[in-house]
């Protein structure tokens, strides 16, 4: 068996984002900056996208702007809102402690920028408090960018509340909303959000493309300087072909994304159930406020790591946290953020389910997850050390 | 007849290119960052396309980074060279008049952060003097950046010697090299170019993607910050489909190269040759030192824009200037550049050949372009002035 349980790392391409990303590298190659008519076309092509995903997200077309992807899309939306807060001397930003790398990162640079960064806390069930937003908003807080779905432990935050209170108190309002993006139905205006981050791979649709929704009036400073394209905000030639099959995947995704959720949230709640089973071993993040396929969770006296090798020797493709850092040596800074010790972070197992998970799978993914769990632990000192009553187990 | 003739402002995909690309996207869907096998073959594909680009620019492999495209990498080119730069308390940098706006506009903003930057004189032959180069550079020069080949004019740089002076002098040498990978032999170790920026869209590889070459030693600044992809200098999830369709790009296109040539020379000369039949008509940018399908001519007493669109309705995809800038008013900087009028710069024509390019639509074209321009120069107060001898003609 051959499971791929780590969508939110990426998904397949759909067949219809496919399909509309061939028939524009085949029939509609040309320069949407060009006057001439296979320019024009592609423009067309490109404007209809936009078209269709601002309406998907209850937005204006002249509001979005394509990316080459997400991490781009919150690198500017940070600089932009960073920008016109300076432009007002409001210099304090709000964010949370456990935001994708491509957030926390850009706002390392900010606060060596001279801007001021209050990081909420996450609490243990995975979110965020509404209260704790509304009492960190001071005078000159400019900005508050809370990440819409988790990425790796798949809490989905209160949104609207939190938006909601920051269009109250006439601060801007960011969220990555990567993860959320066609698996949770979107409405930036009833979710007060000034500016949205989304990323087509994680739909379905081609890597290599996202937008960045900015509010009317809600300013972008371009973080790649050059041509006129996407009204200056953004310069360079546009990725029409993988524009259209953003627009496709976002299309399906939307129309799919009742019938998907009714799916895929008793697969993973089983998942969960079965998970539980294994001793010393806990569900990181809320049991009802998270994505419909994600399941996060962490194993006590095991490296995650060794895990996710021999799972993948299993046939099983999963993550330990997000594939991002796949590589890093350093424990997941989500689930530091959500209170888990550096220790049994290290165990951490995410699996993230798609339209093509079956129950079968589920169950095969429990019975050797279980197994796997069992047999690294027998080679694992710290383990050995709980089991014999040296030390507490902490799960 | 339907002809496409602006290969400059970006290409159909070659049939590899799309193979390859599909290939990716249908087999090769896994995160590189992630450690299963999904992921690790996508991981394979992409550093095997590092490896086969590396190769044909005579680079190491670890000295690329992929981008979304060229501005991307020009817009990083030229940041990382000014931090390395101020560093060491040098905080100037030559460049030409002539650049793309990737360039230019990012030129502007490191003068507002400080920086002095001097553009060198592009004679009327389209051409940098390296004598003058090497009399602007200053101890304080951190970089130059002069672009491998131009968008509109085609005319190709005496790049070797400038990279020599520059290596000479101690200073980083960067070029846009968009319009000229692809189309001529480049070889980053003989040219001494310390950084290159490339896009594959111009080489018939897919939009959205591009690289940029950074010399080993050469550090380079993330533009876009998050994960720690391209060993830290370029967030976010590598766009692996479309770096292989770039790497089989590129791959065709060297291996076409000569004959390509060989090909392509005499119908463009032929296309010159007609067009300067044409009355008070001029060639732009030197007659043999130009890229082998690049055509640009002024005419004096018409604009530019009507005579693509008449063009385009006699089935004729043509440019007057960079498709980057088409929707502008402002005549082109390029022809100002190498100092044309404005009026006579706004009578421009580019014609961009391409693989398919046969003699039967040069002769075609030149049939169409005589016409056209008679025609529009019937409805020019401009040209009448001039043909009625109220006003001197400047070509």
């Amino acid at each position: 068996m051959r499971i791929y349980a780590d969508n939110a790392a990426t998904t397949p391409m759909c067949p219809a984002a496919l399909a509309a990303m061939l028939h524009c590298m085949e029939e509609r190659y040309g320069n949407p900056s060009s006057l001439h008519t296979p320019g024009q076309r592609a423009k067309e092509t490109l404007e209809t996208a936009r078209e269709e995903i601002a309406a998907l997200l209850h937005a204006a077309p002249r509001e979005l702007t394509f990316t080459s992807g997400g991490s781009e899309a919150d690198n500017q939306a940070l600089r932009s809102a960073a920008a016109l807060g300076r432009r007002q001397g409001k210099t304090h930003i709000i964010s949370t402690a456990f935001e994708h790398h491509a957030v926390l990162h850009t706002l390392d640079r900010l606060a060596r920028e001279g801007f001021s960064v209050t990081l909420l806390d996450v609490h243990t069930d995975g979110l965020v408090r509404p209260e704790e937003l509304e009492a960190a908003i001071r005078p000159d807080t400019c900005l508050v960018s809370v990440m819409y779905a988790n990425n790796e432990i798949g809490t989905v935050q209160p949104i609207r509340e939190l938006g909601a209170i920051c269009r109250a108190r006439g601060v801007l309002f960011h969220t990555d909303a990567v993860q959320a993006v066609g698996q949770l139905p979107i409405d930036v205006q009833a979710d007060h959000i000034d500016l949205l981050s989304a990323s087509a791979h994680k739909f379905h649709g081609p890597k290599g493309v996202g937008f960045l929704y900015a509010r009317r009036g809600v300013a972008l400073t371009p973080l790649i300087e050059g041509g006129a394209q996407e009204r200056g905000k953004r310069a360079g030639t546009e990725n029409v072909p993988a524009v259209a099959g953003m627009a496709a995947a976002l299309r399906e995704s939307a129309a799919q994304m009742e019938q998907n959720a009714a799916r895929l949230i008793p697969l993973r709640d089983r998942l969960i159930e079965g998970l539980q089973t294994i001793p010393h071993a806990a569900r990181n993040g809320d049991a009802l406020r998270r994505l419909p396929g994600n399941v996060s969770f962490c194993f006590e006296g095991i490296e995650g790591e060794a895990l996710l090798l021999l799972l993948d020797d299993r046939g099983i493709a999963a993550s330990s946290g997000s594939a991002c850092t796949s590589g890093a040596l350093d424990p997941s800074h989500v689930l530091l953020a959500i209170g888990r010790s550096h220790d049994v972070a290290h165990g951490s197992l995410r699996l993230s389910l798609g339209p093509e998970t079956t129950e079968a799978e589920i169950d095969y993914i429990i019975e050797n997850v279980r197994d796997v769990v069992e047999y690294l632990r027998g080679f694992s000192p710290v383990w050995r050390e709980r089991a014999e009553g040296k030390a507490p187990f902490v799960l």
